[in-house]
């Protein structure tokens, strides 16, 4: 039977599969000769063991390992477990391999009981001391062991401090603390109808079997699925000699990140308190004190902590986050992990150890998540702005940070006033006790989102991240009241259209406007300096999706190396070509259509020689018309309740004439599926006009800039190709286009032709598409929507959130890239393709070109590029960075176990 | 360098691919000893490289090859080419390996000119037989060589025999005849420019090259791309010595097939003509006699004839399709091939030559098309019926049997109206000049369809064929005229509004009302014997798609082994169920759909229990609801018209705030695609109680019908799976139910919880999908539409039937399994789903599986069992024998190889 419980010197920072993040720590503190409180760890083995077992009781075997390193520590601490004259308290914290809260954190003092108490004030000469340890043991064993509310607790400490009269834990007296001790252990009789165990040996057994069932509570699998971490884990136990920062004025404990979490600055960042213990730093019941004024307070200590914290970043390679604690002048380090940063100083903490000599470039890629970059360049609140309005008081409650980005807005309660106002173009924040599916319109329509009720998994948080809002959930602090139209927090009143700020990625939210500002990426210059390392290592290449050339631009800007989407129709919406557009459509002859077409060619032309410049030397893929014809007409709903109207009215006989034409052109437009209609390479199949118009205006833009002295490189991709016939029939038939204008022109512009992959059917034939395709794009939106079946502007509110809720998916597919399905067709299609036109260009111009995971998987099968939105291009470079180095590392780990 | 050119005796009846039909046929006859004037065939190959040099002249090796066996021909008839004493003639025919009408035919006598015309009357005896196969000559040659419309040389003749008063051309005069010649020779060289070819080597020359350019017209072309011949077969060249049926009454030529060709009847069938050479039988001109008039005429070459007809059915196996000429009393035969037949001629043939002992029973089921059994059993006319309006003059005209069925309606000019009046259940006959897709909608609505123009591919015949209705195209006798709304044939007028009777197996149209008839399955006994026999062979199971208690009782008569796919929803939409289905929809509360769904489970019980008891201890696949539930609601539009109405004329409020909110409830269901929108399992995860109440009915009925002492075996089918989880939880929470209704009723009945795999992604994951599946039925119309993207509703019209016309498509997808695409899927399902789950029952319930070519690949992937409409069971049974005969004759050929 392999070794289930370790002690800190035996294992080492690497093992935190086995020992948890926190048991790791501890361990490898240790080995370097770091002042860490001795303990052991019991493994996540243990604790797997323990549940497949059916999670009853802990096993013999692996008690009996447990009491051979507690009699260890014993003897390397002269102290001993439950003995009046010397006890040994140890604290109980559990730790998995991954930092995941919502599991069981932490009881302190453990080995107390009526005896001991009175021990260790003999031994400290502190019986307040004493029972103020053994009043701290019972309440956190008593709520996170025993499993008792934590308000039951509260409420006799508050009892008592009435009694005394006094405000603080602090000035309660020693007889105070064992009046309080006897309430609480009456209490507990009476809740649970046991004595308080008092065998310091059935306390460590409840406690460690508490750390394990904590693995299995609701919070902490939501954590893990809605973090993706794997149920196969398990935690550690960690079992840890107690010191003590409540030993008067030389002792205290504190927390410290080693540079500033928040801007990356490289000064020590924390707080502590003197005189306290653990969770009084963070009760905000005494004011703790920056770390810099310990240089006064314990000098000594202060200088070796600052060492130690040098020492630590140097052998971790990274900020930490350290726990504390000095007893009696003495320094103890109780934890260090990898410090939570924001965007920013992920950033600037990646190129400054880079240039502090500590880490490698590749190193510093891979420390950024790239949907942090996103948050950094989302809009946030203008810092001055923010402190003067939490000066002025109107900072009002903090949630949970569901999904990123700050707004301000006007307040609304139901979802229908949402999105009326937001349809008028008004800035509004809905705000909901929590929501429903029924609430999705309105959603969609309000800038930010905040509930009262919820986690990061509730259908807001799943929602609004869906749909790219701000959102805080979880906001216990504000109280809705439907029927006054209002809500209160933080003892204000806020009515329905009054302004408040929210702060999707703190969760905070306040009264009134705060300013939101954007990044500008040009002077952000340590992200210019990460993403020009990323470069030097990823493979596939970052175009980019821009219809219109100050789009281009901006992309060019951000890095793209080209356009992989320029969609046309949006050309063909704007509000003075629209009715030409309409013209052709409705033209009852080929006339009429060519006319209306020749009216839009140099419209088109225009439009492209401005993507054309702005992307000067570099490929601009062009997709022909794609939509259905009838998104370009009136309404047929509309036109319908018209054509009633003058039929009652029986008024205007001409009127209605010409709206009756209009109607049945716009119903024999109609279609029932029009996703799965007469759109994309069939309209150019039955309509060959517009195709051709809009290849003639994509080479004759390209040649006249060529003219310019530019360089243009268009490449006309044909959407929707299901079957290599459609892709064979409009290509000669645009081929020929091409060779008029050329000759017309007498200039030769380089050319491709390509197409979409959208269809399954396309992936499936792709060997045979590719005889004929210079370069394939997957379309994943609709690839997507095909291969669900899910129609995206019917699945979302209809059902598809609510699996998300459910966990029938784990991600929306149109965010994130579905292997299993969608991407097995992406594979299959490149692959074939491939195997058929080896020098087949392929790229993805979907959504997800622009999502980590999904850029990772593009590397994996080989794509050459992906093109997203302009936005996205700095996190689509990192992304790719990170994959290709993620492939290296893998070799060389292959390399290594070989 | 290969052979290019065999003497009839060098050849054998095997060497089709080379010898193509007619050569390999002269050659097996020759090879059997039967009387074939001698002769030669240019190999297929021979055309193929000539098209692939481009197609402009006849190689000189190949002209080597031709004239040494030329010389070899003139040695063994002691004739030769050219020679006035003894002029060799010959036939040139065009024979590719597959039977093909639309290219060249054949030109007779060639070898004739002015000088050898002399020659063959002298020979003969007989001037007037010698002009006038001089004539004939110059006629066929003039026309299919040198390409002069016919009507030219009809013009010619006519104008001679008005001349000289005649009515037949047997009537001509020597000197008429030799007039003839003189003005067709004048009239070719204006025509052409040149003198007629008089070089008999010239003449075979250009005869040959003809045959060969004929492979690529656009007939031959068409009809290749209509009946899937691939391009690469190419054509054969036949030269064969004439022999004369016009050398007197002791000569004569004729065709017949050896048995029946309507009915199978063991009867020679034919007829001839004495004192006749080739067209003349089948011009029309003269009336030719049956066969058995020979027996009196001509008695002892009617013997032989019988005696080779015997032979010949026995050595080939089959009913044999003979051309034969008698020159002065001795019997040559021309052309032997397998004799086409009607399906009812196929079945009966079939069956009693395996009963004749000639052929073994995988034979006979190989013999019969599948398709055919499905014209045999669709509408047709009464026999009776139709001789009687023969009789009264009703036969208006004949055109291309384009689409199988018999329908009688009133005839109509227009789609709109056709479908106005199909609507309120008239028949009616669509009649245009030609269709177009604007004409769709009317064709949808028509009981069948009568085009002037179009062949067997135009639009008109396709849309016919895809949507099961009786069509004839290519009517040239009619005369549509639009604006008299009429059209005439026959010298009779059809006005809009009268009956016609059309026969789209025949292409024959009559006027007035003809009775149709439909075939009674079980009087067909030669047809059931062959299914038996087909029985024998099938690995595939055929199950039916039945959603009522008749269906099921007609599917099982058919033969069928279980029910496929019984839909629910058509039990709701039965009218007195829509009231409660619409109350379960539009409930306001879980209480109040409670309350609808508990209306609808006894209904839905009963329904369960009819299909129970006529499936009878097989099984039966129920389907949970499946279709989006707006369906089952008033028209959005409708109502919208209604709100609009009501809100202008203000005069009922009440009934508007009714409408308004039926409106409101209705819009809120609306989807933008609902194919790919809140359907199929989607439902039962957003509104379970529907898929419990289904459950619930469907086991109760179950136990019920087993307290009768009845096997029910249901299996229940959970639609649109895309990902397992789906499919999972539903399964989960059916499971419950059917534990709760089994422990209630204390009986126990054997259930499955299958899905049906119709998402692409189900088919990319039928791995995970199986682990929680018993049973797989492939929803293949589902599966085509989304792997094509294609929603059938709006893709015929618009433009899938102009894909099929212009070729991009070779098949519609709904009809033809693609095998490419849509089949990939279904193999990778099969695979996947089987690797997981080896147990899985895997099957097809779209409508592919009534289709043969479809079952083939079915059988291939190695499902258990195809799913068809009741009246395609019998179609199922042999083509699934087929197909298994067909693999285990590949294996047979495979080992021989080895």
């Amino acid at each position: 039977m392999p070794k289930k419980v370790y002690d800190f010197n035996e294992g080492t920072g690497k093992m935190k599969d086995l020992l948890g993040g926190k048991g790791a720590g501890l361990a490898e503190m240790s080995r370097i000769g770091l002042p860490v409180p001795p303990g052991f760890t019991i493994t996540t083995e243990a604790c797997l063991e323990f549940q497949a077992k059916g999670g009853k009781e802990i096993d013999p075997a692996l008690w009996e390992e447990v009491l051979e390193h507690l009699s260890k520590l014993e003897k390397r601490t002269g102290k001993k477990f439950g003995s009046v004259e010397n006890p040994l308290l140890v604290s109980v914290r559990s730790g998995a391999p991954i930092s995941m809260p919502g599991m069981m954190d932490t009881v302190l003092n453990l080995g107390l009981n009526d005896q001991t108490v009175e021990g260790l004030a003999r031994l400290t000469g502190n019986p307040r001391f004493a029972y103020d340890s053994y009043r701290r043991f019972l309440t956190m064993f008593g709520n996170v062991v025993l499993g008792i509310p934590h308000d039951k607790f509260e409420h006799i400490l508050e009892q008592y401090k009435e009694k005394y009269g006094v405000k603080l834990d602090t000035e309660l007296s020693t007889e105070a603390l064992k009046e309080i001790v006897q309430a609480i252990k009456e209490m507990v009789k009476k809740e649970l109808g046991i004595d308080f165990p008092q065998d310091p040996l059935e306390q460590l057994r409840l406690a460690v079997k508490a750390v394990f069932l904590s693995w299995n509570n609701e919070r902490a699998i939501a954590y893990r699925r809605f973090n993706k971490i794997p149920e196969t884990l398990g935690t550690a136990v960690n079992v840890q000699m107690m010191v003590f920062g409540n030993m008067g004025s030389d002792s205290g404990t504190g927390v410290a990140f080693t540079r500033n979490p928040a801007t990356g600055e490289k000064v020590v960042y924390g707080e502590y308190l003197l005189n306290a213990q653990g969770e009084d730093v963070v009760a905000g019941i005494r004011t703790p004190k920056p770390i810099s004024a310990m240089k006064d307070e314990l000098p000594e200590t202060y200088q070796q902590f600052m060492d130690t914290c040098a020492l630590l970043e140097k052998h971790f390679r990274d900020i930490q986050d350290i726990e504390f604690t000095v007893e009696k002048g003495k320094l103890y380090l109780l934890q260090t992990r990898s410090g939570k940063r924001t965007a920013r100083a992920a950033v600037k903490v990646a190129v400054d150890m880079v240039n502090e000599g500590l880490i490698t470039k590749e190193e510093a890629v891979m420390r950024v998540e790239p949907n942090q970059i996103y948050q950094l360049l989302l809009p946030h609140f203008d810092e001055n702005d923010k402190r003067e309005a939490v000066k002025r008081g109107d900072f009002l409650a903090k949630g949970v940070n569901a999904s990123p980005g700050a707004a301000t807005g006007k307040v609304v309660f139901d979802p229908d006033t949402a999105e009326e106002l937001g349809k008028r173009g008004e800035a509004v924040i809905l705000v909901r006790a929590e929501t429903s599916p029924d609430d999705v319109h309105g959603m969609i329509m309000a800038k930010g989102i905040l509930t009262a009720r919820g986690g990061a998994t509730s259908h807001a948080a799943v929602v609004a991240r869906s749909i790219g809002k701000p959102c805080v959930t979880g906001c216990e602090a504000i109280k809705v009241d439907m029927e006054r139209r209002a809500f209160t927090a933080n003892s204000v009143t806020i009515k329905e259209g009054d302004f408040i700020s929210i702060d999707g990625a703190t969760g905070e939210v306040f009264r009134g406007k705060i300013k939101t500002e954007e990044t500008k990426f040009s002077e952000e210059k340590e992200l210019q300096t990460i993403l020009s390392w990323a470069d030097e290592f990823r493979r596939l290449q970052v175009w980019a999706n821009a219809d219109y050339p100050r789009d281009a631009q901006k992309a060019r800007e951000f890095g793209a190396q080209g356009i992989g989407l320029c969609r046309t129709e949006h050309m063909f919406f704007e509000e003075e070509r629209l009715p030409i557009v309409r013209k052709m459509i409705l033209a009852s002859s080929e006339e009429e259509r060519k006319e209306a077409l020749d009216k839009l060619l140099p419209i088109q032309k225009e439009d492209f020689k401005g993507i054309f410049r702005a992307m000067d030397g570099l490929p601009v893929v062009i997709r022909l018309l794609d939509p259905p014809l009838h998104e370009f007409l009136p309404s047929y709903e509309e036109l319908l309740v018209e054509v009633t109207r003058l039929r009652l009215e029986g008024k205007d006989p001409k009127e209605l004439e010409e709206k009756e034409k209009l109607l049945k052109a716009v119903e024999g437009m109609r279609e029932m599926n029009p996703m799965l209609g007469l759109r994309g390479c069939r309209l150019g199949l039955v309509f060959p006009a517009i195709n051709e118009m809009q290849t003639r205006a994509i080479l004759t833009a390209a040649i006249e800039v060529s003219k310019e002295g530019g360089t243009a490189l268009p490449e006309i991709m044909i959407p929707l190709v299901g079957h290599v016939n459609e892709l064979k029939v409009v290509r000669e038939q645009l081929e020929k286009v091409a060779e008029e204008v050329t000759k017309e022109s007498g200039v030769k512009v380089n050319y491709k032709f390509g197409t979409m992959i959208e269809v399954p059917r396309a992936s499936l034939t792709a060997d045979q598409i590719a005889t004929v395709a210079d370069f394939f794009s997957f379309g994943t939106n609709d690839l997507t929507q095909m291969t669900f079946a899910y129609s995206r502007d019917d699945a979302e509110g209809k059902f598809l959130f609510s699996y998300l809720e459910k966990g029938i998916l784990k991600e929306n597919p149109f965010q994130v890239l579905d292997r299993e399905g969608v991407g097995k067709l992406v594979k299959m299609g490149v692959e074939l393709g491939r195997s058929t036109n080896p020098s087949l260009k392929v790229g993805i111009c979907g959504e997800h070109g622009g999502d980590p995971s999904s850029i990772e998987f593009c590397h994996q099968v080989g794509l050459n590029y992906v093109s997203c939105s302009p936005f996205r291009v700095p996190i689509a470079r990192l992304a790719a960075a990170q994959a290709a180095l993620k492939e290296k590392m893998a070799k060389v780990e292959k390399i290594g176990e070989a």
